[in-house]
């Protein structure tokens, strides 16, 4: 069994989803780990992770949707509003969807679905660099 | 240290939640491990992993009721819909409660409290089979 | 590599979030684990953990205030209210928001951003005590 580490600089393009499972993979790949768990985390609480469908586009426009009446901009009903009114509704993005998303490896790959990709949600209006820490567990 | 690795195909019956904490116990007790983690993960992006209450099926049948609140079928805001009503839907509570989940293992048991079952969620309204990774890590 | 297993009982005191970090942090401290996983998990359906903004505690304020929108108290939809007006609400709470947070270990420490802490969340509008398993993986 072993353990190996190594942090991804995300550079986002504002609110939006990007998709990072080949940065994921190139870990593992650079690893001796061929049986274990990818765990996949990010240092903020104003973007997430998640893993959704990769194939159409719209699915993702869809979240943004949801994502809009899950947690609104600018709502009358917030105190937190520093840094603007996409502020409070990015933390809350962040915590309905989560901070890790964790993939098993097999193989010596990621063993996700053939529908499945790892997404970095950037809940913030503007353009932000993100730091992403994979750590692959296993041997 | 040690990791054991299993899949697991579970039919399920349309949309509603199966408890599966029997089949990934049963995955722990062919491995040698006493102390670690249990992460069970779901290969699909229509339906997700949970932990809830495993008492008063009532529970999981509100769960339905504030799922349809949280991404109604057939939302005239949605752009994807290519398999029907439920399609966009279940992307979005599968992102919303998540592909895994993961459990502590004491004694070569997993660690839930006494009211806590594991269950996958299916979120669309035709039966699926949908494959489950059970990948165990420990000592 | 190693496991190392601990539990501590938090007193929650009614609905709202504690940070639990520092607990998080001793029990790594006291592992010889210093590149891994620290995995931590809540074993009760009414509560949950979330790792959000450590600075302006308006954040978590406001954070109750979309969470009686996510799940109200008291709906008239619910089937399950056998403890009360909070009860499903806490369930359903529970679910969007998870049982266990992971978090990456480096040099022996969380690797949590600078804004980033982990939290109980309890939901019950009562104190309750809560038992959280921290197992850290690593070597």
């Amino acid at each position: 069994m072993t353990t190996h580490q190594h942090s991804v600089v995300i550079q986002t393009r504002g609110r939006g989803s990007l998709e990072i499972t080949s940065q994921v993979t190139a870990v593992i790949h650079t690893s001796t780990i061929r049986t274990g768990i990818a765990h996949v985390f990010v240092q903020h609480t104003s973007c997430s992770l998640m893993i959704t469908e990769n194939a159409d586009p719209a699915v993702r426009r869809d979240l943004e949707t949801l994502a809009k009446r899950w947690a609104p901009d600018g709502d009358r009903g917030y105190q937190h509003d520093n840094e603007g009114d996409d502020d409070m509704a990015a933390h809350a993005r962040s915590v309905l969807t989560g901070s890790s998303v964790s993939v098993p490896v097999g193989a010596g790959e990621l063993m996700l679905g053939t529908w499945q990709g790892i997404y970095i949600w950037e809940h913030r209006t503007s353009p932000h660099g993100r730091t992403v820490v994979v750590t692959v567990t296993g041997e």
